[in-house]
């Protein structure tokens, strides 16, 4: 599709060019930042995102990430004339070729071992409600609207994996009425049905504590839970047990539970170093 | 089991004999019409009802299917008399004839291309609360009651998939209990819970305002959300994605994507033509 | 691991070593019993509670089982001297088998053909939150505290089929919170969120009532639905569908059905025997 010059590594000194990347400490920020456009996405923005979601995997210095929007609005989902037209003009192998381009960037969230926060603010839409789908955590402030708008624009809502994580989050019910019909789920309503975490005014400010505190503590075995999560999603639960007691026992190997037994023992609070 | 006279089409010319079928344009509306029995379940109507659903794949001007009871219930599900008095003296062979069948109805209603709302009204029990399960969206009013009255007659919940079915709408731990237990959920319980989508006394007028807006979206798309929801049910979140990115680029070969992209460029309302 | 002496049968002449057991007709009451320090579990307490539950497939006296805790707590799982301490000294052959133990008594949990209702008061944490998620009721007091504590101690949520059954229950994304955070979940949240049935002061005593009910109710279907629900946890709909079409058509030979359908002829309340 569109070749980005390729994420570098460290992320801590890469520099974005279709969004704001901020690395603080253990936590990288993701900032959409094209506010007044409701930061909706382009080829470019898809495809870098993807490279940095993949290139996650291998900066072993992150340990959480935070994503969200600038200006008031989380995302509008794929910009109308800078996708849509596009994509109207595009032949079956072109599309396809896009498909799975977007469906790699929700591969990639899921691959990258360190938690995904989601902080929405105002419009969430079309990809942009996918981003916080495919996100491990939602914050969002009373403010937000998430709206699987495809069936809007003339398409399916199955899109990038919208049939099988939105009925997983808020029920196969809720999912299929939002799916049907695009109309915008309220934050109240998010709320109630678990797509979100918890309403915040600072729900920004609250996702980075969340991510800093996940940060802090035993993160190699936050990757495992990442893993598990995924891994499980059509396991029966026998094959799951089994799954867990090999990826538990490896965990019981690591120092970070020496460290929590001898802070226990010595009263004290557990300083895990992720090993 | 019984064989009804096929169902013949177009639908809009059918003339159902166990229930009432009103084709409106785009819309079929099911009525289960014993009103003085609450709208019982007999052999006849499980196979007419069934028959009707396999038929709507082959019907094209359908768009949305409305099903509902008439005279304030729903449906009492399998009448007592002529079901489950003919079943207590049935042989194996027999018996797992009939449980094939009605398995078919549901099915039929999955794999039928439109979606299926549910208005509930009163009592919703047995094979009744089992059609409202099957469906793909439930409206109903304050005084809808639904029970999986299996485990009254002696029987298991795990009938017509309502063990896989119900604890994805509702949670594995309160479809236990409805399973378990055979008590009725409440109208509150069901819409807190997901099993409802909403609660209104009109419940049956919106359920004919959503089948028509979504009879006026994109219903080839439709079609597709419908088919992917039930394909991802048991895949990998990584199959789910693969499935999505070639169904949505089909999707992406209609014309309603080109028409919804024009009206936006127009600043319209689009017009889709299912196609 | 460590062998404990084998549960003997039947279970109303067995003395629990590790935890109180009482047979009162039906029902079947566990009750782990070190109040002082919150119900911890040990390596003994698994094994014989493993033990225990698998036995149930053999009593078929007993139609339905209580787990409760003494003294105001449910359990605070693992102890950390008698278990922790030995792990963070042990190899990977023997956290392997550890492991495995703990996955086993899941097993045994969701093996056992009688419905187990948990009763939850005050911590419930650890190793004591997967018994009561992997319970197949759950009522709690609205003191009842939920920890998923794996975190804290350094280790990852993914424990004794966590990353599995939680989010069948609550919800993939409050599921993923609790798992990340180890934070505790309110009654509140765990009754909103359908963790559990429901909350009461006297949960206990609705938890035996609730076991009474189901052993007064047809047993055998019982233990199929039980079944159900468990084998078609990774099913297609489809499969499913056909599952219990064989599954129901087995429950329709038993005399429990004809009961109910006499009882239902002379209007008397069906009294079943479980065959």
């Amino acid at each position: 599709m569109t070749a980005a010059n390729p994420v570098t590594l460290p992320l801590s000194g890469y520099e974005a060019r279709h969004f704001l990347l901020a690395v603080d400490g253990p936590v990288a920020a993701v900032t959409l930042n094209r506010p007044d456009r409701k930061n909706p996405l382009t080829f470019e923005s898809y495809r870098e995102l993807t490279d940095l979601f993949w290139a996650l995997q291998r900066d072993d210095a992150v340990k959480a990430v935070v994503i969200t929007g600038a200006g008031g609005n989380f995302s509008s989902g794929g910009d109308v004339f800078e996708i849509i037209g596009p994509l109207v003009a595009m032949d079956t192998k072109g599309l396809t070729a896009f498909t799975r381009m977007t469906g790699e960037l929700v591969k990639a969230m899921r691959a990258c071992p360190q938690p995904v926060i989601a902080a929405v603010d105002g419009i969430c839409a079309g990809a942009g409600a996918i981003i916080a789908m495919a996100s491990d955590m939602r914050l969002a402030t009373p403010r937000a609207k998430v709206g699987f708008l495809f069936n809007k624009v003339g398409l399916a809502g199955c899109d990038m994996g919208a049939c099988a994580i939105l009925p997983r989050l808020i029920g196969q019910g809720r999912a299929s009425e939002l799916l049907y019909t695009g109309r915008f789920m309220t934050a109240e309503e998010g709320a109630a049905w678990g797509f979100f975490n918890r309403l915040a005014e600072d729900a920004l400010a609250q996702a980075h504590a969340l991510a800093a505190d996940i940060a802090r503590g035993p993160t190699y075995a936050n990757t495992m839970t990442k893993r598990m999560l995924a891994m499980e999603w059509a396991m029966s639960v026998e094959e799951a047990i089994e799954a867990e007691a090999v990826a538990q026992a490896l965990c019981m190997t690591t120092e970070d539970f020496a460290r929590a037994y001898r802070a226990f023992a010595a009263k004290e609070k557990p300083v895990f170093e992720g090993n």
